[in-house]
């Protein structure tokens, strides 16, 4: 595509030539002609006159002059748009249900969806339309799942499970196992039999290894449009609301509730029975032992107030000269009777 | 059931019709009629009064009047009873063994133990009584598994790992995995041979995506009892005790001990080579480096006894103010001669 | 085999009966007759005098004198190589291609390597020699492999991956996954298509349940000789220099650099776009949001200095005091006028 076509689908501007041919997206330092770029952090700014990309994608104020550049507000956005007009989807997997796959009773499955080898499809299940189950994928007992869902290999869905449109599930992402609830007795731990479900709204991505328990009772919910990266732990009746940002390795305990567009940086961790409340932004490996109102920026372990906690920070690194400038002050006092 | 029969099983008293039917279980918000829920954590009292459920279970003290109560003095391990009387069991997979996994030479499976399509069974391996392998389960080389064992899609056990009864393995479960030793030479990092195993005692349970790694030499332990959350990473060589409560994502490094009813809360970090004693408890987040008598119960990273942990905390808040306290002492400190 | 033989396999001395047989190697507390042990970390000492196994693997100055030891610098090294020699590799799965995986079209093989069964591998893959692929291993389109790979059962290695030689993977590694990024829009997230792929050089090693995310352009990459442990995130883009050691449950977010030799100890977690400089030791827990000059040790969220860190850690436990110590400079201040 040229590059006036590629500005002309994301409702943007080109500087300098509009005919110059696009085949490929690259990484500033490294992509080589042919290639678009784009700059949305201004980290990489300093790579813009050596880059031997063909054109760049900028917003309005980065200067640029030695090759062409598509003008956007949103550079990550009209990037994203081009990105996905350069490489188009491809099947993940071939039409049809693979015959290497072991499909139970009662499973209705739409014919324009796809069933890779390997997967184990439980009796009950429903499958809705233009779905890949790409490889070794099982889904439980009586799961329901929508329209233009993709599953990579090795996603288990257990039963009972309720997934929407357009959900994508990475390679080993768990949803629907057991949560984490034990009665102390006498003798020993007994098990609290988990008999609630799952449920996925439409848009939510789950990266890889990600685990999503059960409801104890009732369901977990993943509001739509929620996006969560790999490795990170939802625990039972974990609500999550819309459009949420959930980074890698987050664990959220039972009964939680996070609002919607939250954001929890890597590595976070919250108590179970609190309340995040919407637009919340939590700070890498901050620990949140107690609700929040909608709009709150925090950050440590334990979480407080973002800006009280770079305060404390800024005033830690200067603690073991605050001893010293005590210990001055006690042997400068003067003496009095009786010390 | 009625009210009456479940309060009977459970050993507990009726306040309120006995004869009310009860079919399912339900959060206290949202419950309808013909459930019950019960109040465990006293934050949900508030929703004793507009409950639609039709029965609770409370403790003595938590006064309800308009619908009837099973009374105990511990709720949750009455609800624990009662919703397994509701619930019962389902076999969680078919009888027999499916012809779709694949069986080695020399494997003992009990005829009552179940095991579903896409397994694989090393040779040598034993497998006792009523155990159900659910989905695309792989099971190394001279393995034992005990009886009553429910291991769920996608679990890996491999080569000699020794697995008591009762044991339940939920999906991505990966045990047996070599151990992170390298030794550093002139040429890089050589690996260390892990010629250990993993035993695993009766009453387990282990959560999604857990990794239990090989002993390096010898075994690693996990004891009778013992609850592991999803996403845990047991390391070579380490010793978990009886009924110890391990939650999501905590760390164990290698060759360290932790007691018997030892409680390590989320994301909680051990070390390697220490002892953790019976009946201590770390608080979610925390880092231990050192060992911890019997007993114990710390907080923070590195962690400190809680009382200290908790008066350095509420001391950080004031931190800042602090400083301006020690400047004014400064300023108003009379200036001595040769300063 | 002799004592003596295995001594003069690995350079060493040794001191006693160089004719006493070694079948085993065992922990130095549990190992019984015919096992030899070592000592590479002084805790363990006070075992030696009291071990029951035939020989010790001692440095130059552990004094030893009821058993047999062989002598040599570095015991944990030369143990290496003693475990090597007297548990010779076994093979993990039967030669040629198990006839229940499924291989697409134009899948290249070499003869010399074993697929075991209930794997897939999709059309392009390319696969040197003597690689074993233990069960249910998933390999997707045009992905290369070198020789002596080791996958265990349930690695998932996406599209367009690139591997060296002389990997070992285990259970449950998830190679290429899409990294997480999405653009804010009014209509909510859109999801940045990830082109990128995933580089695995030579001799690296990755544990179980670890996610290596694809690049979202260009490739992530792993260098040569470095050890990963279990639970690991390694974001879109990062790149790892060579023998580095990331230990379990780290988090490396996207386009962060680390450099060779580089340390991370567990639960440490990296921003994204900074450069870890080689040799660069990172403490257990530790938070980092800033570059580090080669050759830093750091500790502490937010990672500072080693030597800042534990001063400061100390001064915590003193913090309580120190507001005692003010307050009482502040009621022995004398009086101003005005006050």
């Amino acid at each position: 595509m040229t590059l006036g076509e590629l500005a002309k689908r994301v409702g943007a501007t080109v500087e300098g030539d509009a005919q110059t041919v696009i085949e490929a997206v690259g990484p500033i330092e490294t992509a080589g002609p042919g290639a678009i770029s784009f700059i949305a952090n201004s980290r990489y700014s300093r790579f813009v006159e050596t880059t031997r990309a063909s054109a760049l994608i900028l917003d309005p104020d980065t200067p640029c002059t030695h090759i062409p550049v598509i003008r956007h507000p949103n550079p990550y956005f009209a990037y994203a748009q081009i990105v996905a007009l350069l490489y188009p989807d491809q099947p993940q997997t071939a039409p049809g249900v693979h015959a290497d796959s072991v499909i139970e009773w009662d499973v209705n499955i739409d014919e324009s969806s796809r069933i890779g080898p390997l997967c184990h499809l439980r009796h009950g299940t429903v499958i809705g339309r233009n779905c890949q189950l790409v490889s070794s994928v099982y889904v439980g007992e009586d799961v329901q799942i929508g329209d233009n869902c993709l599953f990579y290999p090795g996603v288990r869905i257990l039963n009972g499970s309720k997934i929407g449109n357009n959900v994508i599930l990475h390679s080993g992402v768990v949803i629907g196992s057991d949560g984490f609830g034990f009665a102390p007795s006498e003798k020993g731990l007994k098990k609290i039999k988990q008999v609630g479900w799952v449920e996925i709204a439409d848009d939510v991505e789950i990266g890889s290894n990600t685990t999503v328990d059960r409801g104890a009772i009732g369901p977990t919910k993943i509001g739509r449009g929620t996006k969560i990266d790999n490795l990170v732990q939802i625990a039972h009746n974990v609500e999550i609301g819309e459009n949420a940002i959930i980074v890698a390795q987050v664990g959220i305990s039972g009964s939680t509730k996070v609002g919607n567009r939250a954001i929890l940086a890597g590595q976070v961790g919250l108590v179970g029975h609190i309340e995040i409340g919407d637009d919340v932004q939590v700070g890498a490996q901050s620990g949140v032992a107690k609700s929040l109102a909608a709009g709150k920026t925090v950050l440590g372990s334990p979480a407080r107030d973002i800006m009280q906690a770079k305060r404390i920070e800024a005033a830690l690194s200067r603690l073991p000269d605050l001893f010293k400038r005590v210990r001055k002050l006690e042997s400068d006092e003067p003496k009095k009777s009786g010390d």
